[in-house]
């Protein structure tokens, strides 16, 4: 669930126009309605105890990183850390607003894992569409969303590329 | 997660408006913004044996109504179902949508169980504006929701009111 | 939980034994066995911070107010919350002792969350007979069973009434 | 379970009053009070592809016997199986009836798995008093309880010998 | 899994001695020990109905795609699918072998999701070293592994490529 | 944890090609391989209140030694403790190495909880082989290894005995 603020101003407008403003599920934005720079943050996520223990045991990697607290105090991090995988999981969950039915996920590039996420941190992920171009398949479109993770001290914690293919109008 | 569907012409306007539309997480709808009979629905949410025995061990109830599959073949209804309370939060799951700033929930009335739930049933659910009245508290009303769940069959399997305390505008 | 069905008979043999009973599974409690004001008491529930993120996860409910401890510090509340439906759920599980053959849940009335429950509270639930009276069906009753949920400082954090449709002997 | 306990005197009340008898969570059977072959049994539980998913997580057994349906398939035993520790958990559970105040365990003996546990099989446990001595601390003795599962087709699928150590009066 | 530190001597005297290598946790993989198109390959995880509720739950990506059967039999795919960040943090977790203490994961690259995975399938991960280079920090290079996932008819349903930053001698 | 069949062959040409050794799944250690009092010890797998609250879940003991905070402090361990089958199902689960082809469990003897396990407590396990004796089969031994459980005091928590039946060559 994403989360974009609708100002006041904006509801009202919407509410005068006989609408009620609830949550949309399927929404048709198209290759031509994404415009560079656009923005959109979501709401914080703390990472808990119970997220790296059933992350631990969806994936099977029980690595002592995540899961000896002795083990973690003798090391320069000092403390149990989040999977990868589990703060990639939650960011991409985090972002994943309204079903765009004409535009698809195509992958992902650069993902990269800056800082570690401790037990404890609430992450926010801000979303930018940073680039747009034509996809040799005609009608369609490629759409590359810069998808940035932080902690609740503004650190950078993730990034990826995230990049969509999209029906032109 | 709730599901309006926002017609094609209705996202086509607020587009042009320059707004690009996503999930709303925060709204302000206030008591003087509902509208009897308004209504809308939720997708479907397949019941899954997970789904119950995460449940029974959320919460101890294991009766064999939920937990033994092999005394429920001699029972009247033939094979497990999901507890009361697990469609009654699943239910509520679906409908919360976005945060209304303005209202907050009151209660719950009138909640019963119409028909079992078995694994593999998928359930949606209607809300429906039934009542809006006064709260003794000036500058606020109560606004009474009925909620329905179904399942594929569209038979009723659990009905409730939910009563929203608003503010006034 | 084990599972002897324990008949009056036999447990008046048990207690002229002079055996203590151990649990029983399977009672038959008529209408005409409720007494007004009857009163059992369960024992604590530690709700912890695993309880709310399975419940989330059980139920899609993200709301910040259960997920994001940075958005909660700026709250009056200060802190993450259960949801009220894990709360629900929870009292009712505990208070799920025996199955009774001959009653069955009707519905629940008047559910109301009067306090938030945090990370770390305990609940205890008391559940008191307030209500007999004849159903329209001939040969059944309706039992009203008033349901409180207390944290351990006896503040009250959630009441409901729960209506059980019983057999007359 | 709900929680009342019920000292004999109060049991005696109860069952004078023609009252039958619910939950105990809290009893006192002293050493003296436990009988040779005296023998309960508990309701049935079905083993999950759930339960097992979830013990994989818990433990990091993730061996394919239990994970791997496809590798299962070219074994003898031809499907996934549960893990003989989750069969253990599940059982010892499943027996743990009130809390026996004047007793605590005293360890286990004679663990054997004796058929493997599918998904969908339902094991129900079957205790039996077989060993009653005196322990070296004065005032003291020991209980052995056989602990018998069985799968639906009444296979014994699980044994183990349960020592408890319990007061005498 | 078990955890002894295996140096390569150790390894060394127990293969002279005939023993077959158990598991190790721990080992030291130089950059300069990798080698061109070097393989390994997984065993299979079944992903199960648990899995995908279990990691929507994590994630709060309840799209209906996964989470509502009925509602996929009306579209091409006819059934429900796993998220694409659960087969990438199974896939992951799949290939974490030992622990290796001179080197660590610089980013994950190209990473698509080429087929769905349905309930019951089961997937296999392949890695395979696909490229090394110097690292621009003095006595570190930089190995691509090729991460392929598989499903039981042997599809590609995932492909990404892994990047280790690893010390050399 | 990856799966590679290393036969003793295959680990020479690695040894000798100068790898160090990754993870092993499968080995074929025969019951002349075992050698007395040869030991191995695994890492520390922090207990936590999710492994507890998970545990509770799968096997429906919700004991208040387990799940009520309160309740604890007025006992003399003054909080709440680990399940013994958890840290049982744990405690194998970390000695469970790589898949030896020709031994397989026998049963399990004299288990013991020494000293009950709190919310935050590590485990290791070291694993001693005991015993080695012909079995009645011919053609098979038994091995019995001593499992300890350790917490971070280096205190015993937990003692068995696992029996393996192993081939002989």
């Amino acid at each position: 669930m994403n989360c974009v603020l609708y100002t006041p101003a904006f509801c009202k407008t919407l509410v005068a126009g006989n609408y009620t403003i609830d949550c949309c599920m399927m929404v048709r934005k198209y290759f031509d309605d994404f415009v560079l720079e656009e923005t959109r943050e979501t709401y914080g996520r703390t990472i808990t105890e119970t997220d790296i223990v059933i992350h631990a045991g969806q994936t099977g990697d029980f690595f002592p990183h995540h899961m000896d607290a002795e083990w973690c105090k003798a090391q320069p991090f000092g403390q149990r850390m989040a999977h990868g995988t589990l703060i990639f999981s939650v960011a991409v969950g985090l972002t994943a607003g309204a079903i765009n039915e004409v535009a698809m996920t195509y992958g992902y590039e650069r993902l990269r894992f800056i800082k570690p996420v401790f037990i404890g941190d609430t992450i926010t992920v801000k979303v930018t569409i940073k680039d747009l171009k034509d996809h040799k398949k005609p009608g369609f479109g490629l759409v590359t969303e810069l998808v940035e993770a932080f902690n609740q001290r503004k650190e950078t914690v993730m990034v990826c590329e995230h990049i969509l293919l999209a029906q032109k109008k």
